[in-house]
């Protein structure tokens, strides 16, 4: 029973040596056509039983997996229930589940998306995940629903790694700093309250692997938050931005999906290319974590 | 067939005379216990009863509703098949539907998102949807994958009315300006691409009823945008702000939920108070519109 999700994750690293968070994004034209036609195209099935096959291949790489739920939802209440298996699936195997949700909301509202991801004494989350990602927009208000137990994490967005990211992020504020400084700020002061022995909280940040400048100034501005680092691999994230994530090896989470999910054909089959992949991302990764 | 999003509730604020979307949260604790007792509690039936009757006594008085996908999300898959129930139903009704879900993310994941809830050529989405409400945090790209057809509309936070709302929208900028007011600019900016005979584009805006003063100058920035407007009734919002939001008697959609869906008990039934919550607010928005 994991009683603190920062150091959780500080351990997790530290036992599995490894900082690779396997993304799980149900891209449904690169899963091979002859895996969907032996499933006869069923979502469920086929979605269920290729990211399996993907979990098993890579677990003893991922220090945690993250299921991207768009790629769930966009096929119905059939993909949720894929979604379902898989964390059952994660579960039996001790893993921890980050889910990439992005979701934010007020009030009863906000409570409701924490019900869907968080399990409560009251009862048990469907969609049940240690840590979720959330977009903070709304304020405060609607990150605290969240930090009910110190069980669960969250992780918000600060800097995202997409090429319009600084319409607003890298807005320049009177005060000087940017927009995302200025999340980053609030970002570590939402996690002071529940730093554990590890020294980080339970409030972690999102900041892509595709501006190592951004990714500096924003470790600095948050030294007890988690960083969770998208963009690595098939989006051409830098290493020096990696790099610049960690704190004496630790306080990051480099999270790679496609390039680990759907490799290039290997005469040794599916599961071993998997398996290649996942292992030599960790290893690459845990040479620029301590680089 | 809708051929564009912004003239098309143009003409159905003409045509119905009503300004009011109805909500649908549906808060199990708010539904009355004999009502789901009656259903053995079972959540795809109680919500999908309750809410067919929520729409069949509102019908006559709402210009769109507005299901709030969370409160059908926590419930698991089978909350989100009584979404699709509803879904089907409102549209056997001619009915318009704003998804509120304040998705947002980028590249492939974006874009799974909007096949989840809007129609294309290739597929019809499971969660189909005239409209969505968006967090536009990431910037442009993260908004692109949902204007592809004019048939659908967006709504991006500006301001919204939780009390936490200016931690971050309020931030004033280095040119003067809030956040907020930024954000508003560039939705005026996105929507001039596709504005029709109503002078409306297909990029809309929330913005709560609870601070008049933004209402005023957001509506300003954004001419040619409808507004969403949450926070009437439950949440305490404003006449003031609700009149600031009209152009003329037109140009915003006035959402409530909870007065409606869940009126105080009366002895003429549930159904009789409900259609009388919806016929009252639709009628006091429309004095407020043309006041």
């Amino acid at each position: 029973m994991i009683s603190h999700f920062a150091d959780d994750m500080a351990n997790r690293v530290q036992q599995l040596n490894s900082r690779l968070v396997v993304g799980l994004d149900p891209h449904w034209h690169r899963i091979p056509e002859s895996f969907r036609a032996a499933r006869d195209h069923d979502p469920f099935q086929v979605i269920s039983d290729y990211f399996r096959l993907v979990i098993d291949s890579t677990s003893a790489y991922a220090v945690a997996f993250k299921p991207q739920i768009a790629f769930f939802e966009m096929f119905g209440p059939d993909g949720l229930r894929a979604l379902q298996e898989l964390i059952s699936h994660l579960k039996a195997r001790d893993q921890r589940i980050i889910m990439d949700g992005k979701r934010n909301d007020i009030g009863s509202t906000a409570k409701a998306y924490a019900h869907a991801f968080f399990d409560s004494p009251d009862a048990d989350a469907p969609y049940s995940s240690d840590a979720v990602t959330l977009n903070a927009y709304l304020g405060s208000d609607s990150i605290q629903p969240f930090l009910e137990s110190p069980r669960h994490g969250i992780f918000a967005l600060v800097k995202t790694s997409n090429p319009s990211s600084g319409d607003f992020q890298d807005l320049r504020l009177e005060s000087g700093i940017t927009l995302a400084d200025k999340v980053a700020q609030m970002v570590q002061r939402w996690t002071e309250v529940s730093v554990g022995s590890s020294g980080y909280g339970n409030v972690g940040a999102v900041v892509g692997a595709t501006y190592p400048d951004h990714m500096k100034r924003l470790r600095t501005l948050m030294p007890q938050c988690w960083i969770l680092v998208p963009g690595y691999g098939a989006q051409g994230g830098s290493d020096e931005a990696i790099k610049a994530a960690f704190q004496a090896g630790t306080g990051a989470l480099i999270n790679s999906s496609r390039a680990i999910c759907f490799p290039s054909p290997s005469d040794d089959g599916l599961e071993a290319a998997i398996s290649k992949a996942a292992k030599s991302s960790r290893d690459h990764i845990n040479e620029i974590a301590f680089s």
